[in-house]
């Protein structure tokens, strides 16, 4: 159900204005209005999900085939585009602002000031025992 | 066909060692040796492609489908978590270390140090008529 008070229904809907790049029944995609590179892209559910956890698998699948395409078009149109990051959040924790999923596509090229700060002790592995017992859990739940 | 000098495909050998928690047909995962926060995981093809350009779409679907159900159980396994952010970086610009297409899950938790480093002037709108521009390329590549 379209949620009034969500950027992204009232943007799907047409009463709030958007750079469309796609659409379908399960996807759209347009432009990010706060871009990292020129190019950079949302690829969003139709229907609304606020969060992974309420998002249908196969629009999830979807969304990805779609950042897929446009991450190949990206590249040849006379973008600025040596490179492409996908990026998502979900949660406030995890840095997501507008709660209706949405895959980030955006263009990279060398020097562009884009980056990830890693946390401090980043790069240490814990290990193969601790690795192997984390790895049992998700396994498990998985199954 | 698996790239010997690739550790990806060492891994899915069976040649290299690594702590797995999915594997069927298309696509496995197993936890990332240089953890973001404990509970990082990489979605990968079985069959080796280095670059998006080279990816089978339906095994692309198939990586997010199996990251989205990763994220879910994330949440479950007993791990800080308090939110989850996929990444995927294509092509050294965009940061991509290891060539064989992957998927980063890792949890998330308020205060846990990561984040996304932005370029300068980010968040300046680029404005409507320079957004629908843009948009246009892209969607006449998409067609």
């Amino acid at each position: 159900m379209p949620d009034a008070d969500c950027v992204f229904c009232r943007i799907l809907a047409g009463t709030e204005e958007a750079s469309f790049v796609y659409r379908d029944e399960r996807v759209a995609a347009f432009m990010d209005i706060a871009s990292v590179n020129p190019g950079h892209l949302l690829v969003v559910p139709v229907k609304h999900a606020a969060r992974l956890s309420e998002l249908d698998p196969a629009a999830g699948a979807r969304m990805f085939e779609v950042a897929h395409e446009a991450a190949a078009v990206l590249g040849r149109a006379g973008l600025k585009c040596e490179g492409v990051n996908l990026f998502l959040a979900d949660g406030a924790a995890a840095g997501q602002d507008v709660l209706h999923v949405h895959l980030h596509v955006f263009p990279r090229s060398r020097g562009d000031g884009f980056g990830l700060r890693l946390p401090p002790g980043y790069g240490a592995s814990p290990g193969r025992a601790e690795l192997d017992r984390i790895a049992e859990r998700i396994r498990s739940g998985l199954q």
